[in-house]
């Protein structure tokens, strides 16, 4: 069975001095589920996966299955990929131990697998330690640096990784996207990861997407689904135009760590991102806020 | 008045020598005329525009211009860019003199703009060469290297050329497009140039596009468009599923000039391409005949 | 016999209006001849070739010809090299009509030969037309985007361009480099084309190098040579850290269109760039002149 | 005092499980101090330090620096570097308690640098845990996609990293390089980590390198530098041409795994790399021995 609807990659809250404040998990898992959200993808590119120890990344899993264990309403995905096959493997153990609904892996990103074989391969090594999960891959080649087809990739993947269930596709190939929706008649779920092309990818037939938007800007999205599902296609169009214009400000303030902003914008602080990261100073984020009001989109923000 | 239908990008016709062969043309028109074809983009990078000499580009102009005058079914768009600006005026002018519905214009390729200013200040010392001419924008990165912003051009391209018509968008960022779409109350055509996308672009609006599979399968994609326009998405997918197909091949068998095979395939021959693209061998076009057969979609290619 | 010394890859001389002017090229051929720079390779990427139209680029090969069939000092190599073999052929008739000594081709750069072997068809279509003139490869990747293999060009070249006679190699793969001087014991003539590393090319048995650099600073490349030949490799390492500096300011005020303002700075006005190049403002010439007095390195400068 | 002489990035050495085989470690080092290298950069690149886990480098570090406390003669530095500062720290920390000589920091490669600001801070972060330590920066853009220039960098660096000593340069930016040999009057190492370039680096003043191939072959290369030194080129040329002929059969047989084959050819098996990283079959090896032996280089290897 298939997720219908939206799956937020939560940020890690942080204090001022950059640690872990696990104990605001269990909110953020009941703002998600206000919000309509029905899946969390933790410690992702969004969530700082790779800036946090091992320890603390199974310690955020703990904190988010601890509250998923009580409620249920919102499934726990944990990216555990990495560069060492030993280290994903370990934290693919916890996470099976914490009851996640599934976990994700990443092209190794230091050496990069030259084709789908080897990648597959590298993922196999991982899937089989956790054979009851459900494995997601997360294709992300802008940070990866790996930009093996995905097409390619099921092809290879298929017949050694039976509890592969799916692709997180954060990537503008939609020949690939649409042509791994088809691949054995529809038999993997394909998690689409642009925010900003949403729409694009709705057309040609996925349900669900996995984004960082989704945690401050749940409602504008679930309008977006709505408008679409009812042939609306002009409001379909302005709502993805104000994702659009929401997400440029992401670039013009910074990248990524300009969501954590927007986390502080709509009331769920979560500090700041760690270096390398870099964080907006306190008189820029003044004018982010003020350029967010701008927007006019107030009804369409995540609600506390 | 915006284009409604699909604009095919010609190849030359050429001899066993690489002449370009210029009586074929008037057929090659009267070809895409049958297949409802709305345009004809020539000299572009299906056309071979850069392969070419600047006479020979010329003569085809007048080949293509002296059809179009006397049926006016499909409308001439004529690739006058380069890299000198001096060679692009002295092309516009000749396409202004024959005729032609419009010019269009490529980022320089050798010395790349750096930015979206430069690249309009390009364009405008053409264009104003020309103004009672549309002028379209062709933005294909991939072969030219320059990656500006279609927004940030068309920001700073609006107030200095006042014959912009708009832009020939062949790159995947769906962001950036529907942008340009809503830009200035949608006063630009966007004409969208990846074939094998087409429904992803169809949904954020646009009605147009222009590439080298409408030479040779206009009815699939105007099946295409007509189950979009009904609401029936799934057969919409399944007919891009087919575009891709047969899009892969073009890959499988050394990328732009088996365009030139397919058109062979399906009776219109126009002989090779001349260096330094690559042609496949004669066995190996009786493999790709083969493989083009299994595809199984006669009846969606181009009627002679 | 091989170049021994500099070559210089002039500028085009132009008016206020971009237009070029062609009378000051026998005074630019004097200048170069009194500074013992032993080449002059025209039309490159420092004298805009690309930016020129054909006709243009005709007549600037007349204006150098007429000079060194007078002088003889200072020998003319003509870049025809383009996207189109047919205006590349047009273009070497004439330069050899005109006497120039060497022609130099460029990997087309729209369209981009996948491997060596492409490559070396497409400039042995070109070179075949002129058989009687030594032909050299300009390899520049960054502009032109063709990566291929300086080794794996010259097997494949070898025995299909016996009128091959070198590479102007700017780029910076030493190990390529170094393969090809080895390669048929020497055989062909391998000049280094970055200016900023000549010390590291010398090492590995360079005799010449082309580049823009040397139009005004070619006493300082010559000292460096100098203190090479002499063993003294502290003071080489000097004289380059000094071309660096000098270089760095290049890209400091915006690029290649910087060098026409070291041109002005020498006294040897040649105007400025023509689009899409980017020239700095007068405001910035006069910032710019003054980090050049600050290098203090006036007798390193070329003399008029 | 800076380095005199070879620094050779260890592999690790495995079984044929892909465990490491730790009890190596030490007669690795005599192999090392055998043929006269000076340092041994440990969990690099060719050490697979992505590749194991937090556990496995540190029970590595261990075995190195035993040895090194009984010998002193190949000095010991950690590649503590990753992608999560906490991670580096702990790893920072447990070097310094083994008794590294230094430690050596790599850009973050998920989150990258934007600026050499940004990478200089992320560095003094981890170097600020270790005062006592020297901290060498291994620069090597090609993996973790970090193209900071380390000119920049070092001027950054130099006011907030005390501890800096130097750079591990792998990368073909000479001018760069020659920039940071002459920054504060050569106030820190630069160290060439390109192995086929090693006399292009040479004649620009540095004295070390550090490469996987002076693992096996470390005669070759202090025959050069000594070539080198007494002036006698065209011998230094050959060997590089030797050394390069040899580097181009890791490109042939698949990369940096290739260089474990090599250890094994010289009779140090380390057995092979981890997944994602591609091995060659056992029949390739065979073919791989025999180009190997047709090299001709016998005496030039390293020794048991």
């Amino acid at each position: 069975m298939k997720t219908e609807g939206l799956i937020a990659a939560p940020f890690t809250p942080m204090d001022e001095k950059g640690n872990v404040v696990y104990e605001r998990i269990e909110a953020y898992y009941d703002f998600l589920e206000k919000n309509k959200v029905v899946g969390a993808f933790i410690n992702g590119s969004t969530g700082e996966g790779v800036s946090l120890s091992q320890h603390e990344r199974m310690k955020i899993t703990e904190h988010w299955t601890a509250r998923s264990k009580q409620k249920k309403s919102v499934k726990v995905i944990n990216l555990v990929g990495g560069t060492s096959y030993v280290e994903c493997i370990e934290n693919a153990l916890h996470s099976a131990q914490n009851g996640v609904a599934a976990i994700a892996l990443l092209a190794p990103f230091y050496f990069k697998p030259g084709n789908a074989r080897q990648l597959a391969e590298f993922c196999a090594r991982v899937a089989e330690a956790v054979p009851q999960l459900p494995v997601y891959f997360y294709h992300i080649p802008v940070l990866t640096g790996c930009n093996v087809s995905m097409l390619d990739f099921l092809k290879e993947a298929a017949p050694i990784i039976p509890n592969l269930a799916g692709i997180k596709y954060t990537h503008e190939d939609f020949m690939d996207f649409l042509s791994c929706i088809h691949f054995m008649d529809g038999k993997y779920e394909m998690l689409w990861g642009r925010d900003e092309n949403l729409l694009s990818a709705l057309v040609l037939g996925t349900r669900s997407g996995v984004g960082s938007t989704y945690n401050y800007a749940a409602p504008l999205y679930y309008k977006l689904i709505e408008a679409f599902d009812n042939g609306d296609l002009p409001l379909a169009r302005n709502l993805q135009q104000l994702s659009i214009n929401m997400i440029r400000l992401l670039g013009k303030y910074g990248g990524i760590s300009t969501g954590k902003a927007y986390m502080k914008y709509v009331g769920f602080d979560c500090g700041e991102f760690r270096l390398p990261v870099k964080n907006m100073r306190h008189d820029e984020y003044k004018k982010f806020a003020e350029e967010v009001r701008a927007l006019n989109m107030a009804e369409l923000f995540s609600k506390l």
